[in-house]
């Protein structure tokens, strides 16, 4: 059935994108002068097949799951944070609540494998596990869970489709960044050195250790890097299966999926090898300071908008980057034209 | 007068400074991973000499004025547009419009030297002059104008300074890329071809007028470099002097200015040059396609916040910089602390 779904995902339309292309011609500017915004805007069109798109009701999906692999200390935070967090993401007081009240979206939290029970009804429960095994003593998760995570990530997008314009991803699960690292290298087959970086804010000592941890988990576990669902599986995380499903969904339904850093490209590198496709409904928000994000960007094709040194995750540069794609819309919908607003073409 | 003026600007408070990462620290969220929003946020601090800054009325103030230069066919529109797109702002149908919108500003447009009377009491008449004169017949403006233009700029700010967070620069006229280059060719020192783009979109033949224009203007009139009103006067133009005056009322009233593209890094420039503490109160939105631009920032010391391929100027890059600031604004004064959201401390 999953198969089936991936499989359903199309191409974009570029006959609307050239039409689009026009429209924006046709607007008092130079051809071209806003640069990657007309680009965005361009994509929404292709994305939505339509020449007047909406970028009105934003929403962003912050998925919370703990990590077995914390136990090797791969962390500078407790495990205990997770949870906390989540209590923070309900009260309204994380950076993703600020940021998303700055641009005005909806902040989705769901537990999608937290370590314990959380008693908030504003958190969504797809709970898959109390938190995935330390992938130094076999698979992070099995292969049914990997599969359920990511059914879990579409079942969120399913469930909204028809509320929603624009969704950006966030994740929040603490020790996530190893999982991530694991996840990047053996998908696109670099070092575990290049793609590993200091998540929270760790020292050389545990820096250190993080790198050893991945490379023992890689070679115990063995993920098959041509199965994004056995590199799950094993290195992976519940927040990273899910964050892929939430691409698949949002690219089955021709929704524009706004990627945040480095926990999120993770997943947006098992959504791509699931079904290069998805790549056309992604925009990278930004380049997280996290060293294995430009090689997945690079990986899947996809530049990122920000450069703001951010590492916090949560869906923060996905919010700021919405921003931009909602400016580059109402770009597209409310500017002028020359004949509109009488201003002279172009002489020379 | 003016001279008195420009020395009354004061250093950044850097005790506050101290105290805004501090406080920032303090937030549920790993040190220092918000990167520029945090640095963002420390300069407001340090500028407005407070741990609660307020960004909420956001103003553009878009300068327009005409160039004598185009006499000599270096843009690749005609001269009426100048006149054409301050009734497009004044309708509400430029880009600058559509970004203000989006970011809740209020975009002032000021007529400080277009060819022709603008017969709208939208716009705020400094007109100096129908226009400077074509720089290689004589100088741009006589001194007096430069002045003028300056203390223009500067009663702008004066006139709304307690009605105002924060601005945001912005220009509009036909051939304003040249004045421009010059301006930055003349203050760093820099080849002309290295500082020269094409502006709204110039062929191959143009371009390369384009340059020996500039040349030929620099040459002819030979400006001071250790005296920007001298540069200013000789190959500069209205809203480049007015552009400076806003930063120097800025600076001296302790308000935060985001810099747009080019042209308003010209103004930055002259600026700078007439008191290098303004640096301190300027924020570079973003990095235009401009060659000249990134030789300018790094001559003044600034880091753009953003990288779009931008080369519209108005103040659209200045309207995507300041919803930047203001989310870093949030961020301080809205996220939870460690202790109010009870989440755990690093332990390692």
């Amino acid at each position: 059935m999953l198969e089936e779904y991936i499989k359903g995902i199309e191409e974009l339309d570029e006959d609307i994108m050239k039409k689009a292309q026009s429209k924006l011609d046709n607007l008092t500017k130079p051809v071209g002068s806003l640069g990657k915004l007309e680009e965005i805007a361009v994509l929404i069109c292709g994305i939505k097949r339509t020449l007047n798109p909406k970028i009105e009701r934003k929403v962003i999906f912050t998925l919370v799951g703990d990590h077995g692999i914390v136990e090797e200390g791969v962390s500078a935070y407790p495990q205990e944070v997770t949870k906390q967090m989540v209590y923070n993401f309900v009260k309204g007081g994380a950076g993703i609540n600020v940021l998303s009240r700055h641009i005005n979206a909806e902040v989705i939290v769901v537990d999608i494998g937290v370590k314990e029970d959380i008693l908030s009804d504003r958190v969504i429960n797809k709970k898959i596990d109390y938190g995935t095994k330390n992938f130094l003593k076999g698979p992070a998760m099995t292969r049914e869970q990997a599969i359920k995570s990511i059914i879990y990530g579409i079942e969120l997008v399913e469930e909204m489709k028809d509320k929603i314009d624009i969704v950006g991803t966030g994740d929040m699960g603490i020790g996530n960044t190893t999982p991530s690292s694991a996840i990047v290298s053996v998908i696109t087959g670099s070092e575990v050195e290049n793609v590993t970086g200091r998540g929270t804010g760790i020292s050389d000592e545990i820096y250190k250790r993080k790198i050893e941890v991945i490379k023992r988990g890689i070679n115990l576990n063995k993920p098959d890097t041509d199965d994004p669902i056995d590199v799950l599986s094993k290195v992976g995380g519940f927040e990273i299966g899910g964050i892929a499903g939430i691409i698949l969904g949002c690219a089955k339904n021709k929704i524009p999926v706004v990627i945040d850093g480095f926990i999120s490209g993770a997943g947006a590198l098992i959504a791509y090898k699931l079904n290069q496709l998805t790549k056309n409904y992604m925009i990278a928000s930004h380049l997280s300071v996290e060293k294995g994000h430009k090689i997945l960007l690079d990986y899947i094709g996809l530049k990122p908008l920000l450069n703001l040194d951010l590492r916090l995750g949560e869906g923060t540069g996905a919010a700021l980057g919405i921003s931009l794609v909602e400016a580059s819309i109402k770009i597209l919908n409310e500017m002028a034209s020359f004949e509109k607003a009488g201003v002279s073409r172009k002489i020379r």
